[in-house]
């Protein structure tokens, strides 16, 4: 969206993003020309002791992993935490005030919204309302996701009961050995269907929001065809490789399918269904009526979710809701492993393994 | 309910029913005090001509089986028929009324709700309205299920597009050779799981309200532990035998089950949860926060619906909504029986062979 300079300097990564100089806020005329105001705010009432609230705030963050309002986390962004502390005076009671947020919680530092908490919610449709100081019609917290959000809470209730540095360094994970991921996967007994493809050249927001996108399209077209979904999720290492993972009940469904039909009262809708259906070669039984209406059941067209997703993912035009540059990597190549057939590229792929081993895990790494 | 008498005579069965002898039909004492006004209405009321449609009406309601009002059939009675005929003159005015009925059209002989047809609506929740000629507080079509009406108007339509003597006396099902039926669930590829136990003794009426209470409660039961149930039936010979019929995508689950905990903003519900899952042994993985609320994946109690339908029928306290007297039946005797595995009964009992060579045909005999 926005023109940048990405530069190396003394070991560090350093962004340079131009933007223009204003009068006031409200005038913005591209995203970033709020940023010198936020830092003007920011710089005018922060003191030594509440800059280290700050950065308590932002290691616990980072920590258990609500930290970052880049599209992969959909977390919390730096201003977001800096308000927070100039609200909340310091991080436990921060913390103590989170544990007993409501829906659409509000926190209107300036006060733009008294006794007008309605209007606030009716403007702001997100779980977490933070108003923003320099500008009163944006919300600082738009990024933050339900997820995220309900991650923080339960954290922070989690840290006041017992407090640990494990909330702010995690321990590293290990990737579990090979033989223990297929022992867990054979010990969950469902079918675990990996569509691994080749990364896409894009920047990370854009990356991360079409796999998203995708994800989501996926899913629904696998619940579409009677599948029965538990679990989904996305991997990429943003440079060589993509691999959504998605955990079915079972990869098979019987051959028979159930098609419900009109209402026996709608007489027009009846007579094309019966046409449509007495003597077709798709009809195993039926038609009957139920209740107050015709059913059948007849072949289903896809019985295996590999064939449904092979079939789908190499037919570009089928790939409705998919992302176009990740539905053109599945053109590309596309290769579809279910449970211990993803053990190569779990043995080659530390990244991944480490993905997979917290999936299976299934557990923040702060709950204990 | 009411005693009776039944007498063989000359070959036929002849029920001797007492009854109160009434100055008018509003008296009733008990439920067949009526039974003589409704001959006299009708007698009074019925010409030569009327008799023979009532005669292929009563005859076209049992070829295509919605005849009678008994719990099993759940049709329509021959007092209703007469109704039916006296109201729409003839047979073949009926079924071309019929084939437009709306949910719950109202017939009513003597106009007792005439413009206040949202009075008999509210009275009469059945989904079909027959005011009784001799007692405006009574629906002659009370025992109608929606099933049978529904059936009953798509035959109408059927019969009246192409008339056919099959309407009145469809063909005899023929037993498919037990090859053919295995062949048959082998197409399918669900599994198809049999409930056998002893007759009980009680009249029809009774024995079948009992069966179709047990069928709702054993398929409520499959469902509620995450079966995906397909169809379900019943068969009884009255005499020696009941089978249950219940059609599974699969008779087997994954071993892990998704189990939906708290909202996250329910701090003390939230605070149980974890205190539950954490470190139980039937923790599979997780518990995890999914959008606002916790989750965990736990092993499920029964993965296979054998070994559940076999622990809740042989333990009496288990067998919640099930008739009572079916419920000691499967005391007695309980024989589940998986697909291939009914092929003794089948071989063994024609009527069963003849249930469920219409199961699986699971069409009505008069549609072609």
């Amino acid at each position: 969206e926005h023109p940048y300079i990405q530069a190396e300097i003394d070991g560090f990564t350093v962004d340079f993003v131009p933007c223009f100089k204003l009068e006031s806020a409200d005038k913005v005329v591209s995203s970033v020309d709020r940023t010198p105001f936020h830092t003007l705010y920011v710089k005018s009432r922060i003191t030594e002791k509440t800059k280290n609230e700050v950065r308590l705030l932002k290691r616990f963050m980072r920590g258990i992993g609500t930290y970052g309002a880049e599209i992969k986390i959909g977390g919390f962004s730096g201003y977001l935490c800096e308000i927070l502390i100039l609200y909340y005076k310091s991080f436990v009671n921060l913390l103590t005030a989170a544990s007993d947020w409501r829906k659409q919680e509000i926190i209107d530092l300036e006060g733009y919204y008294t006794n007008r908490e309605e209007d606030a919610r009716k403007l702001f449709q997100e779980p977490l309302i933070v108003v923003d100081p320099v500008d009163k019609s944006r919300n600082v917290a738009s990024a933050v996701k339900e997820e995220r959000l309900s991650e923080f809470i339960a954290a922070a209730r989690q840290f006041l009961k017992n407090p640990s540095l494990r909330f702010f360094y995690p321990e590293p994970v290990k990737p579990l050995p090979i033989e223990e991921i297929i022992r867990t996967m054979d010990a969950r007994g469902t079918s675990l269907v990996f569509l691994k493809t080749v990364a896409v050249r894009a920047v990370p927001d854009v990356l991360w929001g079409q796999l998203y996108r995708s994800q989501r399209a996926i899913a629904k077209t696998i619940r579409r065809y009677g599948f029965s979904l538990l679990r989904d999720d996305v991997w990429s290492d943003e440079k060589t490789a993509i691999v959504f993972v998605f955990e079915l009940h079972s990869r098979f469904l019987p051959t028979v399918e159930k098609h419900l039909g009109p209402p026996v009262r709608k007489r027009e809708d009846c007579e094309r269904f019966l046409t449509k259906h007495l003597g077709s070669n798709l009809t195993l039984s039926g038609p009957r009526i139920e209740g107050d209406r015709w059913v059948v059941e007849r072949k289903r067209r896809f019985t295996d979710v590999v064939e449904l997703l092979k079939t789908n993912l190499e037919n570009e035009a089928s790939n409705t809701g998919i992302a176009s540059q990740i539905s053109k990597a599945f053109l590309s190549q596309l290769e579809v492993w279910v449970n211990h057939e993803v053990k190569h590229f779990y043995l080659t792929n530390p990244s991944f393994a480490l993905f997979l081993t917290e999936y299976l895990r299934g557990k923040p790494r702060w709950l204990q």
